[in-house]
């Protein structure tokens, strides 16, 4: 049993579909302790954030007082613990004066969600980029450039004078995911490896010719068949087509202007190699500290606004 | 329980990844029944192929002689009942002579695996599919032009003088359906209902702007959430978005030529909506007709050799 921490200050939250990561926060800005877990937002209904929550945090939460719990991500979503309404764009990423209260029936937390963006038209959305990009503004206030922020849904964000100008969001990962975990392609790919220059190959023949994209995917299963393909060429190609086809889509996001990628390192180094064999240098940051320091900045104007 | 058939003479089986149809034929070519399961290749092993035939039509079998059983599908791949090496394109759709013949422990049927087509260099296969060409050809010997097998991995044949000179598979079929039941789309497509401009609206813009399909495949999402799009005009554009760039890749199989589409009604339907907007006008005949008329023109040929 773990226990109650008494330099607990406040709680960063980032619950999204399928993942809740939390951290626990003293009032220097220092994590105290890191706690994943997989009860994401998809397998839960909305009477059961809180027990989630309290079930994870309780024993380290002090008797006395209300301790703040910022959430990003889809937690905010319709179909999550409560909604909170999507800002704008063009706009500033959402912070606490756009969050929406949730009241717990345990007194000792206070709970803030942080809503996501929308865009119309050129219809679109994205819930827990939004803090990522907070993140990255918050080290970076002058920022003036794109932010490509790859995962299941790829976002692409024009940043201007500390706002969302605008976005575009990919289906590439979830694409790639259905791909090599159920379309006939699983028989051909490998769970790890990477070839390179399969890579390279296949972003060049995707921007050319993207529309020949669900033909040049049955060859991959063709040339296994025929011509023992390797699988981490395999992988690495399906990977290739499909980061292609969006570089060629997202050119005006990418072409001529300062690009940082927000990623793990496998996806982020894809999309930066896709980049940089365009002429496109492109930056990489972590996602994972770039959601935590976006989540910092809005409890960090919490306790400014805070009488 | 079914008894002995006097006047059975052969059987049709077309033994796919995930069906099996077989139909019972007398010497004349009349259908004297027809016969579904789902025990289809991927869920059997090869020892098992044998047992899954007789149990279905055992009992319809005469005592004395053999009835011949001509097959086509993936029963004759490698992890099928017995490999039936591809025929190399350029060729004809392959017939009873180069049919693998399986030892069975069953004297009272013979087997016969017709193969599939391999092509290489542009790497590429089909099982099945060349047993509708040939049908298609049994009624229309003279036929010059290309024949489009909509389905799971649509084909696309250049046909000249009897011969699949060459042809190209695309993954739209699979695609389509991983979309609508696995990706985060599932939420926006309903089980039915057709929305026929929403499709031919797909249709155009994926042919103009191949490259954008990953990004407009989002928007589909993005407007379910943010517009209440209607679940039939979302279904319709998927399949849209996904033909459009597929016909983009397969101009120089449609373009000025004689097209034949061979597929059920709903997808063989939609294929010809798609080209009929490009103004190439395209005749549709029904896929299971032609897989029986190519097996019967294999059986035809086996008594024809045959002393």
């Amino acid at each position: 049993m773990t226990q109650t921490m008494d330099n607990l200050c406040w709680i960063a939250a980032d619950w999204g579909t399928s993942h809740l990561r939390l951290w626990l926060m003293d009032d220097q800005g220092t994590v105290l302790r890191h706690i994943g877990s997989d009860r994401g937002m998809s397998s839960l209904a909305p009477q059961e954030f809180e027990p989630t929550l309290i079930d994870l945090i309780g024993d380290s939460l002090p008797d006395q007082g209300s301790i703040p719990v910022v959430c990003c991500g889809m937690a905010g979503s319709r179909q999550g613990w409560a909604e909170a309404p999507y800002s704008k764009a063009p706009c500033e990423p959402p912070s606490i004066d756009q969050a929406t209260r949730v009241q717990t029936a345990d007194p000792r937390i206070s709970v803030f969600l942080l809503p996501g963006i929308k865009q119309l038209p050129a219809a679109d959305v994205m819930r827990g980029e939004e803090t990522q990009i907070a993140g990255f503004l918050s080290e970076n206030p002058k920022f003036d450039g794109v932010i490509c922020l790859p995962g299941t849904h790829c976002k692409w964000a024009h940043i201007s004078a500390g706002e969302v100008v605008s976005f575009r969001t990919f289906m590439t990962g979830e694409l790639f995911a259905l791909l090599c975990d159920a379309s006939v392609l699983r028989h051909s790919v490998g769970d790890d490896g990477w070839d390179a220059a399969a890579f390279e190959a296949a972003v060049s023949d995707a921007m050319s010719r993207p529309s020949a994209v669900a033909g040049n995917l049955f060859s991959i299963r063709a040339e296994t068949l025929l011509c023992d393909l390797d699988s981490a060429a395999a992988r690495s190609r399906i990977s290739g087509l499909l980061i292609g086809i969006e570089l060629a889509a997202a050119r005006p996001y990418w072409l001529g202007q300062d690009v940082v990628v927000v990623g793990e390192s496998g996806i982020a180094t894809a999309y930066s190699a896709g980049l940089s064999q365009q002429g496109a240098m492109a930056r990489n940051v972590t996602a994972a500290n770039m959601t935590l320091n976006g989540l910092r900045a809005a409890y960090t104007k919490l306790i400014e606004t805070t009488p």
